[in-house]
Formats: structure tokens, sequence, C-alpha cells
């Protein structure tokens, strides 16, 4: 095994309070470990950034356990295999896996996939062609189920989920009105997404000019944020309406919340409101990347990345998410391309 | 025709502000009409009060058009065919239909079902038989899907679709917890209806009192009232949940609704939250005859009714369920039994 001889981790140094801090993690360093029977080490060269990991350095419970203290936070990575004692990996691999905050992991062969390092931009399997693209095909095929001519509205649209979940239901024939953070999120989810509308979020009047996107209600619902853009959505929801509950980023940092909307228009309205995580279902993984991954290739699918520099800058990277600051997919550049 | 010329109806007065009282409806007598070609006329001998008339003396938009002031109010009633123009009805029919709070009333044939006066009580078939008990068998098997060994919550459990969702989950092989508002409600709904537990919902402390009659959490949550009762119930829904919202009936009188529960736990365990109203799948009510009017002649499936005498008193029986003061099926015995 060739290159450094030590790696960096990023350890939880306790729960954080609020938005998560820099000083609530520690650098740890040690050596590279060996790899055991059926293991293989590898480099990290992207490490994804992604709004769940706020429950993990939670003591909440949740569906996943928490990270607890001392421990190497939890995450997606795209790395290099530098080392292997198993017979499916050898060294030059690109492989994609959960392989947490540091520069170098250890991990059995069977928790590792390997990706083509000659298709699409490998970043992109944290992305567009990874869990949070899987979890907007996963949520629409399984709840929105959008048809022709519905009316689909979208929240956190220029993120890696919701990029992809519009996409699809325009794929679907639906009209899509995105709902962002900024005039210049808002653009580009017309611009080069495709969505046919979008709504800043922090408009004055947010429940009017949600309504005047979407004059004949909304059919499905993707909820990423919650909050006030939550309230706005739901007073919009046609009969039979599926609401797609992916995730409720607003709150992911407060310890006590709010109340929610009244649900007596459920009943007569018939909505369908359902929660997804898209590890209940693995097998969606690969059935999406085999989907995709010609759609990324040409140009149909699109998305955008937002890269920070350095492991170091993982906790300020997942502090910018929470508050919405990214831009597109957030990934930490951890190592340098394969040569 | 033989019997009296002139019928009564109770037509709306004035839109209610609150709870409904005798004052904001009248009472109408005309001449009985004539039937007209394939039409019949029915002298009504029960009329059914049900929770969503509430919505009918509304404005507020629905699923259902609002009864306009002056008109006869809605609700579906037992009768006997008095004179038909139709051939497939005869004097002495014992029918069900949605006809309204009259005596009598004149129908379009094709919206009148023909029951066996020789079968179950005619009366069952505006509750067990009838709409609520659809309600329940449809809820459950399109929504709830309760299995054998999970744990099943039924709000208003004593009432007419809460006791048929409760006994219908018991037979699926659940573990089946009331909850209704009185002592007496609460010992009939273990006693008779054979549910495992039972919890009173004015407990001081209903949060502790349901979660210690539910020691491995709730599979499907049966909602029929909302408020404190809903926000209980769903602080303990398991992943994977199911909750099938069939009415909020706590706040049908209410001008402006209060907060719901704040939807975070919905993402991280999956749950699964659907209105249905029982009309959208009208195959199901001769679906639901057929099964269970078997069980119903065997006492296999228990029913209380709740008697009141004199379509006059339909009014006050109408504030009385929004109230919770009927202990069962609420009938109105509006003329005598079939001879």
């Amino acid at each position: 095994m060739s290159g450094p001889a030590t790696r960096r981790s990023v350890v939880l140094r306790r729960r954080p309070a609020g938005s998560p801090r820099p000083e609530d993690f520690d650098i740890r360093e040690d050596a590279i470990p060996e790899p055991g029977p059926d293991e293989v080490v590898t480099r990290t060269i992207w490490l994804s950034i992604d709004p769940y990991m706020r429950g993990r350095v939670s003591d909440r419970k949740s569906y996943a356990p928490s990270v607890q203290i001392g421990e190497v936070m939890t995450g997606e990575t795209v790395g290099e295999v530098v080392a292997s004692a198993a017979h499916a990996f050898s060294p030059g691999d690109i492989v994609v896996g959960a392989r947490g905050w540091q520069t170098h992991s250890v991990s059995p062969a069977a928790r590792l996939t390997r990706i083509d390092r000659y298709g699409p931009p490998i970043s992109a399997y944290l992305g567009v062609l990874g869990m949070p693209g899987t979890t907007a095909y996963s949520g629409m095929i399984d709840i929105g189920r959008p048809k022709k001519g519905e009316t689909v509205v979208v929240s956190a649209a220029s993120g890696a989920v919701g990029s992809v979940a519009g996409q699809l239901a325009k794929r679907a024939g639906a009209r899509v009105v995105g709902i962002a953070g900024r005039p210049d999120k808002c653009l580009f989810v017309q611009d080069e997404l495709g969505f046919d509308d979008c709504v800043d979020h922090r408009a004055l009047d947010l429940k009017a000019e949600l309504a005047a996107a979407c004059p004949h209600g909304i059919d499905v619902y993707w909820e990423n944020v919650g909050g006030r853009v939550q309230q706005a959505a739901f007073e919009l929801l046609n009969p039979f309406a599926r609401v797609v509950m992916c995730g409720m980023v607003s709150q992911y940092n407060d310890a006590e919340f709010p109340p929610g909307p009244n649900l007596g228009f459920v009943v007569g309205r018939r909505v369908l409101i359902q929660g997804m995580i898209v590890s209940d279902k693995p097998e969606r993984f690969a059935e999406w990347r085999a989907l995709a991954a010609p759609w990324v290739a040409d140009g149909t699918l699109r998305y955008r990345e937002d890269e920070i520099d350095g492991l170091e800058n993982a906790p300020a990277a997942l502090a910018g998410i929470l508050g919405g600051r990214n831009f597109g997919k957030l990934l930490v550049r951890v190592g340098l391309d394969p040569v």
C-alpha cells in the first residue's frame, strides 16, 4: 500500500445544541489499518453532506442509531481502493459506500459498490445517481405517482433530492413548481432544471405566491422542509393529493418542534401523507443507477454540485446545508481524483 | 296511497354558529307528492344521525355540497314504500337510501336499495350494515390493514364506525384498544365489543393511560375525533404505522381550527396518514352487507343503537352526537315499524 501511513477522521466531540459548530467535532489522526480477511482499504475522494446527518448527532430516537460521542461521523463517500484482501476488489477500483467522515476507511467488501470510473463523473454517485437521486425516484414511484397534467410542488427544489424529484415529475407529464430559498436558486430551477415555475420561500406572502403558481391546486407535494412552506402547500392540496414526507429540514436544529397543520382537511380531501426512508428498499439504488445513468450521460437529467474543500470543513458544511446555504448537491472534497 | 296526505320535513333555517340548535332548523309541512315516472314514495321509519352532517350545514367547502338555507336536511333513512311508479318496487318494500330528514320522500328508484325485512333488524342498515359499517370496512381494508399481533387503536370506539372498525381489527388478530368518552362506554367497548382495553379520553393524563394500554406502540390508529386524542395517539405510532383519517368530530363545531401535531415523526417512522370518504367506493356497500349480515345474524358482530323519538328531535340529536352524548349508533325514529 503506497501513500500516507496515517488517516484523519472527524469524530463527534459533543451533541450540538442548535446548529452544529466545528467545535462539536474533533479531528482524530491514527494509522491506516491493514485490511483483514475480505476487507478493503479505500482513500476517500468525495464525502457527501446531507441534512439527515443532523439526526445522527442528536440523541433523539430515530430510524437509525445516533453517532456516539467519540465515534467517526457517518456519511456516504466515493473513494479509491488502495489495498484489498477481498477477491472482488483491486487497488484502483472506484467504490461508493457509507464509509464516514474520514480520509481512509477499512470496509467489509460487501459494504462497497464498484462504479465505472469511465462513466458519469464519480461524484454523481453521491448525488443524482446516489442516495439523494434514489430517494427522489423511490418516493415518486411509491408515493407521489405524478400523472400527466397534475401539479407537483417540490420544496428545496434546487437541492440534491428536490432537483431529481421535480425532473421525474416533468418526465411524467406534470406541471412542476419548485420552492427554493434564493432568486438565483429559483432561476436555476426554472432555466436549468426545466421546472415550470419556482417560488422563493422567503416571499412576504408565500401562500399567495404559491397559489398563483398553482392555479389548479397541488396534486403531489414533495416535503423536504416543513414549517411555513408546509403550511402554504398543505392549504392548496387537491382531493386525492399525495404528500411525500421526505424531510423537514427547517426544524432539524430545533430542540422543541412547533405545532403542525390542523389535519381536518385530510379527511374530506382524502389526502395521503406518507413518510419514506430510502434505505428501506435497497434494491432501488441499482435500479435507479441503471435507469438514470443514461439520462446523466445524455444531459436530460440535470444536476448541480456545490463543492467544499477539505475534510476539516465538513462540520461547517453540515451547518451550511441545514441553513440552506449550499446551492446544489453538497460535497466535500477529501482527496484527489484518481489518476 | 293510504295514510296521511301531508308530510313534515326539517329544513335548514340558518347556518349554525358552534353547536347546532333546534332554532337553526324549521319544520315544514307540505303535501306528499305523487310519484313521477320511475319514482317511489316512501315513509321514513328510521333516520340516521351522523357527525358528517355538521359539514352539510356549514358553508365551508367540503367533499359534498352544503345544504342550502330552506333546503331539506340530507341524511340516510330506512323507509317503507307506500306508492310506486317504478316496476322494481312495490308498496310494503323496505328500502334504504339517503332520503333526508322528512317523514315521506319521493325518490328515483335508482337511489333506493331494497333490504330484506325478514333479515337483520332494519335499523341495522343505517349502522352496522350501513354507511358507518361500510366506512369501517373500507378504511380497514384500504388503509388500516391490521395484521395479527399488531396494536390497533380506535377513537370514538363505542360509536357506529369505531365499534365495527375495532371488531374488524380483532378478527384480523390484532390487539385492539378503544378510546371512548365515559366509563360506561369503555365498559361496553371491552365487555360487549370484545376490545382488549379501552381508555377514557377525559383521563387527566390521557397520554400516559394510552401508553400503558399500548405497551408495544400503535400500528394502526383509526381517527374519528382529532384534538388531544390525536396528539396522544400520534406520539405512540410505530414505524410503518397507518392512520385512517375518518373524521375529526372534536372540531366540527369550531369556526377556527387549532394547530395540529408536528409531522416530523412521519418521515423517520414512515407513517402513512390517509383520509377516506366511504362514498368514493360505492361497490363496498353491497360487499360489506353480504359479508357482515351473517355476522350480525350469528351475534359475532356486535352493535348498540341509541334511539331518539320523533323527527322534530333530529336537530337536538345532531347536537348530541357532536358532543358525544349518544351511546352507540344514533337513530331517530320517524315512523312505526312495518306491520
